[in-house]
């Protein structure tokens, strides 16, 4: 295996794992490594129940051979020998980001570029000190990344604009797809359309104006069906005779009505522990595990959906 | 036919046709009725082909029979005579709302409910002078009908209580799905939601955080595929390991330190104009008819695999 088909999966929790399974099922050779022996002893066979599943999807073939390809190691500096590209998916913080990322700074070749799956701290916050921080940028999947293909590609300040490139070309290569930002900003675009939504979900919620089954129901059986194979600009464009700009035309005055001063959120710690037991009410807490399964098998016969219509592109 | 089986569908456009199919395709007869001779003449040859869609995507069968329950009528008060339910989907503006309602209020029977289809404007806002305005409301769907289920049932102040069960009782009867407002907001749940993530998304591409494409492939490779059968609610209740309490916990700090003030919109002309370029040069006008075909031809594959996953309840 040539340096250019090797991989190193930093972090190996579940984002992380999914991370090995997207690059190892295209051929990549993946060294994976978590700096807890008890996560790093759980790949191998969470890999391979991944793999059972996405074949009985359709998705792969050949699951032996993908699993081969997935190296667990025991050391940082093992993981990253004579790989091109890391992805790091460590804890979520500003500190663990710093200190794997000073890590990776010291043990990464010349030429190695490392994207972190950070989903809304840009990298700017936890690169600054790295010597080799032209390299290092965000590399944002949805979990699991194995079952959604979008990943956020987002350069701090000072990240080369060649190693960008580089990484948008492996994501596509690998069946992902790169989505590119021309420079940081909290939340990223993923997290912040997200986060929109949620808010004025919330809102909503704490008015009383719906349930949250209800409102649950007006994206799952509404506006998430559009949204899975096009996207809010695509939408609008189709929906009036003229295109977007028609719509615009429109629409523009109800959506600007709408618009609340000052902007929803945070969320009030009252209204979750409400949205929580009527979350539990439809879903015990003993069947969260069960439920999140079940999204994942549902994603995966989703993904060999939008593949047999050839939506994946 | 007895009473209780028949149904008017009042604007026989895009919107009211797929409503006709809606209804005849549960068993339901249909009266249709629009005040143009020619959006009229057009009902009957749209259904049928249609039908070979649904049925080519193992949606429906016996399209004959689904066709035959579908009478074009050419009065309103021909349309209404007899049925326990009007649908009405008239162009979206107080005034032919107004109109269309003070037009029906004369006609109906004495027990006859109207559902309209407005997308945002609240049902006090055409129904106040109406002698039966207790029993009109709105029922709002997703465009095409018959192939996205949610209804938004949003009662006026005056609506009676049992008219709007009523309504949400033969929605969930001829396969739909409905979500009850508990009272009137402008722009319903739907639009509000759509209407936050359209704001900031056009806020993002205003600022030249990422194209047109990208933001929309963040959503059709990201986002959307969780939400076509979770809503907002469920997908972070299975994103944190102790469900909503615990995502709100670890996450509500990220989303609130996005939050923008003043919130985004109106949508800026210069930005529409240049959004309709990039979206031109992906999609010429010229091909949006044929694109609408391949959304629908979609959404009806999409619904045919929602209901072999048991997803659409």
């Amino acid at each position: 295996m040539t340096a250019d088909r090797k991989i190193a999966v930093v972090g190996a929790g579940l984002v992380g794992s999914g991370w090995a399974l997207v690059f190892a099922r295209a051929g990549y050779s993946v060294q994976a490594y978590d700096p807890s022996a008890e996560v790093r002893g759980r790949l191998t066979s969470w890999a391979e129940k991944s793999l059972h599943e996405l074949e009985s999807a359709g998705l792969v073939s050949e699951s032996g051979d993908i699993l081969s390809r997935i190296s667990v190691l025991d050391t940082l500096a093992d993981a990253v020998d004579g790989v091109f590209y890391v992805q790091e998916s460590v804890y979520e913080t500003v500190q663990a980001k710093t200190e794997v990322s000073l890590a990776l700074d010291a043990v990464i070749g010349s030429d190695t570029i490392v994207g972190s799956s950070s989903s809304g701290i840009p990298a700017s916050q936890f690169t600054s000190e790295c010597s080799n921080r032209e390299r290092f940028m965000i590399a944002h999947p949805v979990n699991p990344p194995h079952l959604v293909p979008v990943v956020e590609i987002v350069p701090a300040p000072w990240t080369l604009e060649p190693a960008v490139e580089r990484v948008s070309d492996l994501m596509r290569d690998v069946g992902q797809v790169p989505v590119r930002l021309t420079r940081e900003i909290d939340g990223f675009v993923l997290n912040r359309l997200q986060g929109v939504l949620l808010n004025e979900a919330w809102a909503l919620y704490e008015e009383g104006i719906a349930s949250l089954a209800d409102i649950d129901a007006t994206i799952a059986h509404g506006l998430g069906l559009r949204w899975s194979f096009m996207g809010p600009f695509e939408t609008i464009d189709l929906n009036a005779p003229g295109g977007i700009e028609d719509y615009a035309a429109r629409l523009r005055g109800l959506y600007a009505g709408m618009v609340r001063t000052p902007p929803p959120g945070p969320w009030a710690d009252e209204v979750i522990r409400k949205a929580a037991q009527e979350r539990r009410a439809i879903l015990p807490a003993d069947e969260l595990a069960e439920r999140r399964a079940w999204r994942d098998a549902v994603l995966g016969r989703l993904a060999a959906f939008k593949k047999s219509q050839h939506l994946t592109d």
